[in-house]
């Protein structure tokens, strides 16, 4: 979904569309511009589905979530960029986390790391891709220690330095996070 | 779709919804821990759609299918379980079947059968597979054996016998059935 | 989408609907059969999902794309030609360009372009791939060889026969075509 | 595999190869069309797998398995009518089953239905697609229906007419069928 | 690919065979127990690719990677389990790392962790997915929570409670990890 | 596959290998940086296939194909960098055809276009991707189009500017192309 930088409140937007369209006659090759392009252009999300066609083909469907203010955009690019000769879309609620962004300092350079609140509880932590992998490169280490290592110092963050996992993921109390689920 | 032991009559659910998160950063391991809790929680359905994501990631998007009422149970699964920071559900209405349930005695153990019913016409039949994988473990047969064996005296057991397939799948009259289709 | 000889205008069509069933117990086999009924009685265009659903079982979701007044033709047949006991459906828009369509004279046959127009912009040209498969047959040449003189004489033909590709493409004016994207 | 009519003894052939291609700027709509000309030139099987290429491409590979024999002439066809500029091929072995053909007469046709032996023993009968495709045309019937009453009646014709299903299905003596499985 | 418990050196096999065939005839639902009976008879992997196929048929390839020593027996479950009338299969060499298996106590239940050496360096480390299930569903957690406290803790285990991740990896030196590929 | 500059005569190299491991554990987000690594370290293809793994695991399997001599350097990689603890390897023979480079000017930028020759017979012929795709965002024009204005122009270059096509696509005489397929 949308990455947006800053505080942002969990919220539930049903504002959205999801915009699709089948291509069985597009060179393939030109995905990763169509692609960049939507991004550019507003789309929170874009993405491919391989889908079986009629008379043998093996196409793609293309993806587009976006605003409903945006669809117009989304259009254009799709039509000037694409093969297609008509597209479809519906409505679409997107409930989205509260988020928050922090960082931590590994031995091979610092990570941003996204945080995600579902009631005001964390659920979500993840080191930013880019921050990673760039780490990796600088510190010719596996991408796999970086995401470990930043995993683990925003933990020890989090916790005030405390060594067990558990309780530090929730803020407020001591119940088990996620609670709500088994309350159900 | 959902299923449910004993009788129920055929009908359109309009109060449905379609929960969608694409997940590119997920360890394909917990899939199945995700599907069995979110069955167990009330789902439909649950499946998994592989798609082609930005930055070279070949995600899948999780789909839960659930009566709206639900909604919020599924959620706190797909955010205390999966990686996303987001998810999208639209509304979308369900038809299902008639279903019926009987049983036929296979050589290698007893096999319920579900039918279906299409404005009373039986349009569907097919075994239990659980029944069936239980027959062949005991009987030492091959699983597609059972079925087409449960699946022939299913039939002779509606037939009353007959040797004819045909006419005994229409239970009213002697018309063939799913003529509804060819009179559109 | 659809398919219709003769002019069209550029239109949303609102009263589409997208049916989906998912199938984890049909042969493959039966797919072609279906796609060609389904055609036949009505749909805008049916594909097919490769699914990952429970118990390890590589499904497949059947996609129909339809206005809402086919729904109930739609449903018979899904009902008595696929093993489904359920189906959901739910409301798409339909935006569809104009489209026209020429024909060009090829070496080996005469070929069909069907052209698209957004906001009376030309924006697709796609040779007819019945009729350029047939030429390739009796010329005894590659498919690719006749798609591609297809798309240079049509070109041509729009251009007045002018050698350079790009001003033509815009019938009104001499701005870049495309170029309400750029405005965005 | 390969679809040869007569009676075939079972065999394992190790003259195969298997020719894959990558294709990333293809138009899927010429993949009908490069696979029928692949059969007619004697590929015994051909077919596609969705695939994720570099630069976030959804590409397909083209599967074709072939005797040795017949490289040459796919590769001719696969240059000259796909967008490849390279393509890779292995040795395989092809284990094929005896197999037998025989018909059987449904009410809506006459369907051959092909025969397959492991170690002499029937393990496979698999009525023909397109014999049961005319027979659901002509009848108006479903096609699942004239595949399930074509395999009860080549059952019935194997067991000379006996009701019950297993033992018929060895032929030679009273051990149950698929046996060396439990053997091993 | 295969899983034995206990002590195992770093090896190439090279007498591992993968065998294939694709169905397109072939109800999904049976794919579990396919699966399942040849796992049980020593198959070291059991995987299913979606593919296109002839004629509009979104089929599936089984693959099965076993020892050659056990094709026979793997031939006979395919033949009398799946609809398959041939298959086909080649020879490959298999690179498996050296695994240990240790464990840690996590605060909902024991769970064993898989690790990978190559070249004598620790490369892979990884909880086992079922002790990691039975620990949160019996501590009614997040598995992926699990997961993260599993990995933390065996870390922990291996640095003898220091607190830096990169110096424990590499067992026997200060150099780091992996360091092999920068030399290439 | 492999991509180098300057004229290369067509050639089949039999000591290509396909190196194949599963992932059924491992982020999606980290294969564009694995991809990556194997492509600077000498792979002539990386690509990723969705599979369907045991215990509902929708899975991808990576495929490396690479020259025999960099068999080490491929596995240091994918054992560093992705979750496997095992891979599988086969010998392929690679055909590939001879290949030159040319350029085209188009109003947007300078294009390269990369051709193809099988048996001396030019086959293939495609501009390049990154030249496009800069030229398309200078010009502030689709994708599309300049694909089809490089291609157009590099025609009339071939041809000597003549109109025809298919004549000047066989370089050395007046023989349709690709007819050697027909004289099989």
């Amino acid at each position: 979904m949308a990455f947006d930088h800053g505080h942002r409140e969990e919220h539930v937007d049903d504002g959205m569309i999801m915009i699709q369209a089948n291509l069985d006659d597009m060179s393939p090759e030109w995905c990763g511009h169509v692609a960049d392009l939507l991004f550019e252009a507003g789309a929170n999300d874009v993405f491919w589905i391989p889908i079986y066609m009629k008379k043998g083909r093996p196409g793609v469907m293309l993806n587009v979530l976006v605003h409903s203010t945006r669809l117009e955009a989304m259009e254009d690019i799709i039509f000037a960029e694409t093969t297609s000769f008509g597209l479809r879309y519906t409505s679409v609620a997107c409930h989205r986390l509260e988020r928050r962004f922090d960082e931590v300092h590994t031995p091979w350079g610092t990570v941003r790391v996204k945080t995600g609140y579902h009631g005001g509880r964390l659920v979500e932590y993840a080191p930013e891709y880019e921050d990673c992998r760039r780490a990796a490169r600088n510190g010719g280490v596996p991408l796999k220690m970086v995401y470990e290592e930043a995993r683990r110092l925003w933990r020890m963050k989090e916790a005030g330095g405390a060594e067990r996992f558990e309780p530090q993921l929730a803020g407020e109390d001591k119940n088990p996070p996620f609670g709500r689920r088994n309350g159900n």
